[in-house]
């Protein structure tokens, strides 16, 4: 199975090499007359065929409108599956992609395993250009929009690397030297100190984007204000993600306010521009198996879809291209053998099914199950078995809000296989000459590689930069604090070579002239043939060296950037 | 909604009419230099995104091959709702279509209720003619294949009209009429007589074929020793459905044998041809949740696309368009928040589990059950509970069957949400010049639209003359055995006006010349102010006259067709 992944693996990198023809040596430019001068994004996350339908059938069936402004610019589907995480013997990640392993396909052209922002799945994982990255070396403007965490996945995967999509504080870091321009989502958490009321314990950093020119806004007046000339700005709209559709206030924006103010500022760029819109909470809102936020979250991505296609067809000079990551929840639209959808019961809802969890977990009576029930929907008419069944939660850790949707969703006759994503293929959109890059069956590496070309963009030269710099080496920490890496694999990485001689038990690292022996039974190190006292672990069979070793053995002065958790060459 | 559902009928009407410019006038014949002279359309019957999703994965990581013939040539997809049936304010069938309601739309160009064959959506019933039956009439061979029985819904909307699909014995003798050439699938049962093993109660009609010059075979070696020269074939190879992949003996053909002999039987006419190929079984195997036939049946149809698509390219004046009526089974490649699939375990199943219901119903202890799964399958450890819930059944109609699936598909990580149809948008694809008439995302009477465009046929003019000959009423048989009609709605079929005064509560019925008047209280009748004893029945509140009242009113010999339920006119 591995061969055959990794073989797969090959065959992505081999497109992305035909794909993007080398067009700069020293400084990067996007290639004379590309396609498209501009590129828009946009990603429905988790939104899965059946979300789609879901959401056109409301609008059909509840607002007589017959279509998405999606429908009008589908071009094919794409294929999602993660590359499996080995470790070891250890399977630790499936087919079934998460978003940080599908966001590294679209947003770099090369599959990982999933939690894997940009970087590739090995031990010494490589860092992966993303077409945003690319398009910033070339002088473009750049942008990241989302309804999440702006430190989510699938921004992250377009401006940062790391080996856990977990390390949001990482990847906020990394945005203040991406030189992404345009950063709009919620997640300020990440930004700000433990102090500050955020998730930091180093310092808040919003600060550090003034100092780079960056306006800062909290709220959809400010938003509104900022001046399309502004250049620079981050706007995070919310501690976490950003409410969902039916549970926003007058100050928060919908992902069409943002993506409207994203393009204003980005168009006033020159060189053209880059931008990635994320749909966000459709995936929340699945996962939950909260169906109709589900629904109400994707038409606010059709919304979205709509100001970035109006702007397209304006400046005559944009391509658009639009994919999911994968589908969340195994949505099914029909259940238990009925050929019928309640579809006059899909907005009934008053508030997300988020919104009412804390007070559905805090209920102990069936009785104050029944009057949130009540309060909350359409119905009047809750069963006490249907209320014990919210107050002892659905088994997974969505608890009384997982049987609250189950119940709902049993009623809308909507079915869903669990609270994870799924395999099936999603679906592509596109507008504008990247519409013929990406038509008919593809694999979602492709967004990738037709972004880059449609751009005029060399995502292979990019990604090398980025490859000279810096390694995400697994580790582990010693007792002293600081962290010990796997010395084959690392080294190698670094361009050494490794030999082992099984009669001494001796371990020899050449790196040009510089030789780092290891004798594993006495644990002693020399380095060009002198004594070194480097700490020398061996942990299950694997010899393990600090971070020194290399420096010594490559003569290059190597850091560790604890935060990121890698190594700067 | 009713309203809402009858404008997208008339929209529909409207784009078939702009579609299909009339072209001939008292013979028909298709268009000079139409853009293609043969079609090929191919259906999988339930094959949903998630089904296509899972044959892919299937091949990829089990057989190495990692794509299917059917991506190279995706085009888009497309909505299959039905229209909503109703009688009176009972809803009869809902949005989610059923296979005779997504059938008439792509081969008719309209929506009806579900059940309904070529019929439109009203008490009194108007037949819509299909591409094939518009290419008969313009003089090109024709052919319908299947693996389901021949007179299921699929095949059936394109050379039969009924107002209910369980009425196959019509179905089969209207093929008789219908001058379809090849006629291969399963289903002799509704050819034969109860003294012949079948299931009419009339006579064998195996002979009628014959007598028309029709060869038949029963089985693969005969199959394939038809010359291709023979002209007219019926083959019938199962007295119900043919046998699932896994179930096949060496007499049982595959979709891909039937689909080759067909093509070449059909393409020795020199007008062209028109066919309809069904990949039936993916529904069955999806409506059992029997998840390793879904996955062989989408090969097996897969396998007859590539050998339709190189007929195509080889002919280069052929067009082929692909689709599925509908997803069945709410099917999703994963499940309970797993983010993997057990692939090496999808083909671990040696028969489908209808092959062993039979069996898995007559078990009565648990080591009876543990015996049957552990012959049929990988499971050697069924657990007690698991053994329990099969001897059990699952509460659907699919009893101990339906438990053994959901036990296999929770082993396979594959979920489902019943054993019903969804409405998630399905798959399209094409080649040849029909690809341009339906790429992107389009609606299932598109299909019908694009396919007569492309072989330059007038549905409007087939359905014309079908509408000319035949009217579907609803009616009720009466004390003496014969049926009674809505007279209301009957005579406004025919042209007649009907008129109602309220005061003497008497309906008058006026065609041409002729009157007819009902004198309710009395259930008194004159024709032409002559005394009539025509029998009057109201029916909750609702006038019903027999036949010979619309003979009288219309000058007409109407014939009543008891055997497809319809009026000869």
């Amino acid at each position: 199975m591995k061969k055959k992944l990794k073989s797969a693996l090959a065959g992505c990198m081999a497109v992305l090499l035909l794909a993007a023809t080398p067009v700069f040596a020293e400084e990067t430019a996007a290639k004379e007359n590309a396609p498209s001068k501009n590129l828009i994004v946009l990603i429905g996350d988790g939104m899965g065929p059946a979300q789609v339908t879901a959401a056109r059938n409301y609008l059909k069936y509840n607002k007589g409108i017959d279509h998405l402004t999606l429908d009008s610019i589908y071009v094919g589907q794409a294929t999602t599956f993660a590359d499996r995480g080995e470790d070891g013997d250890i399977i630790v990640s499936g087919v079934v992609t998460d978003s940080a392993s599908a966001g590294t396909a679209f947003a770099t052209g090369n599959k990982t395993y999933n939690a894997g922002i940009s970087v590739s799945n090995e031990e010494v994982a490589k860092p992966f250009a993303s077409v945003i990255e690319a398009a910033a070396l070339a002088g473009k403007a750049t942008g990241l929009v989302t309804t999440t965490r702006i430190t989510h996945a699938t921004p992250a995967v377009y401006a940062s690397h790391v080996r856990s999509r977990d390390n949001e504080n990482a990847i906020a870091s990394q945005y203040l030297e991406s030189g992404v321009d345009v950063l709009f989502g919620g997640g300020s958490a990440s930004f700000l100190s433990k102090e500050d009321g955020g998730k930091r314990t180093d310092k808040s950093i919003i600060a550090d984007f003034e100092a780079k020119g960056y306006s800062y806004v909290k709220d959809k007046s400010s938003l509104l204000a900022l001046p399309d000339t502004t250049g620079k700005a981050l706007g995070l709209f919310s501690g976490s993600h950003i409410p969902y559709v039916n549970d926003r206030k007058s100050e928060t924006p919908s992902l069409a306010d943002l993506t409207s103010k994203a393009l204003a500022i980005l168009s006033q760029q020159k060189n053209g521009f880059a931008i990635m819109i994320e749909g966000g909470r459709i995936d929340h809102a699945s996962h939950a198996n909260d169906f109709p936020s589900t629904v109400q979250e994707v038409l606010d991505f059709d919304a979205a879809v709509k100001t970035a296609l109006d702007f397209a067809k304006k400046d005559g000079n944009t391509s658009v291209v639009i994919t999911a990551d994968h589908e969340t929840g195994g949505l099914s639209l029909s259940r238990d053998n009925i050929y019928e959808l309640n579809l006059d019961l899909w907005d009934k809802q008053k508030h997300s099914s988020e919104a009412i969890s804390g007070s559905l977990k805090a209920a102990r009576t069936i009785a104050e199950v029944k009057k949130i029930v009540e309060d909350n929907t359409w119905i009047k008419d809750l069963k006490d078995e249907e209320a014990t069944q919210i107050l002892n939660g659905d088994g997974s850790s969505y608890g009384p809000e997982g049987a609250y949707n189950a119940i709902i969703s049993k009623r809308l006759l909507i079915g869903w296989s669990g609270h994870g994503h799924s395999a099936v293929d999603v679906g592509v959109w596109a507008y504008g000459p990247i519409a013929e890059y990406v038509k008919g069956q593809i694999d979602n590496t492709r967004v990738a590689t037709a972004s880059a070309q449609v751009l005029g963009l060399d995502l292979t030269e990019a990604t090398a930069r980025l490859q000279e710099k810096y390694v995400y080496p697994k580790f582990k920490t010693g007792s002293n604090n600081q962290p010990r890496f796997p010395a084959k694999a690392l080294a190698e990485a670094l361009g050494a070579q490794v030999d082992w001689d099984s009669k001494s038990k001796t371990v020899k690292i050449t790196s040009g002239s510089n030789v780092l022996k290891l004798q594993l039974d006495s644990n002693k190190a020399t380095f060009n043939d002198k004594s070194s006292n480097l700490a020398v672990v061996v942990d299950h069979g694997k010899l393990y060296l600090p971070l020194e070793a290399f420096s010594q053995l490559t003569g290059k002065t190597l850091k560790w950037d604890a935060l990121s958790e890698r190594i700067i060459k």
